[in-house]
């Protein structure tokens, strides 16, 4: 956000991309991205894209895209804290002891922001938000309301995804 | 929650599938899911189904999952107010008055749950998490950390999706 002169995002401008997948941890990075920068995701402002890094790269429309990595080093001297020795043994973040939680919170705060990120522009990112509609109809079967991008034609009547049988 | 019986998820045992898509309204309803039950989406707990409705099953592993629809009748009362003739308009919610946005957001408070939702238990919900791993390799192209679900050989060696060729 600093890089690109950005604040956080009141309505739907700004969009994040972070690089997680799923079955892997420290995932979390996304709920800090999420309170940080505004992009939620139930404003569809974030999307994981599923390579299995940390990493997340922050667009603005008309403006030059940055993305931001881990470094490699400091993911080595993270995963030495005694915090992962819990969750390795498949301990939950609730059940571990304060103390150990803090020191590698505090130890993290502590290190410069370049100990932690790469930051490098991607002049040639691009991306295109859905064209967004109000239409929607109710579904004949269920009497629900479908967004009519999501409407589907059985006989000629509009149903909802699950109800024209293409999976729920 | 109330029907289920559990409280605001603190780790990874209660997940949310809303049944937002794209290029819709609403979806914000979303970010309220994940401030009340603590199902982010940087924790893996919350994912969109893709159907287009303004509907969430919630599931905790081991007890019944609970669907929570909008009615119809509450979604054609909420179209009828000015907020929504701005957003039509394509205003921002930042540009809107304070008050057109209180007056909806104040309706819609004092209005009794059973006005907004229809609540049905699925009994045969059935979900299965990832399975998680700590396991990581470095991409010897980019140097940077790969979880390992997401390693691809590349000449036996390990690289990232972007580095093999496999997109980015």
């Amino acid at each position: 956000m600093r890089e690109m002169k950005v604040e956080r995002e009141k309505d739907h401008g700004l969009f994040a991309f972070p690089e997680i997948g799923v079955g892997h941890p420290q995932t979390c990075m996304v709920d800090g991205i999420q309170i940080a920068t505004g992009c939620t995701y139930g404003k569809l402002l974030v999307e994981k894209t599923g390579i299995g890094k940390l990493a997340v790269t922050l667009w603005k429309p008309g403006k030059i895209a940055v993305r931001v990595a881990m470094k490699p080093e400091f993911m080595d001297r993270l995963a030495q804290f005694e915090f992962f020795t819990y969750r390795k043994a498949g301990k939950e973040p609730s059940e571990i002891p304060d103390a150990v939680t803090n020191e590698v919170v505090d130890w993290m705060f502590a290190q410069p922001d370049e100990a932690l990120f790469l930051v490098e522009a991607k002049p040639n990112f691009t991306y295109r938000p859905a064209r967004g509609s109000f239409n929607k109809a109710k579904c004949v079967k269920c009497g629900e309301y479908v967004f009519e991008r999501y409407v589907r034609q059985v006989d000629g009547q509009p149903h909802c995804l699950p109800c024209a049988g293409y999976g729920s």
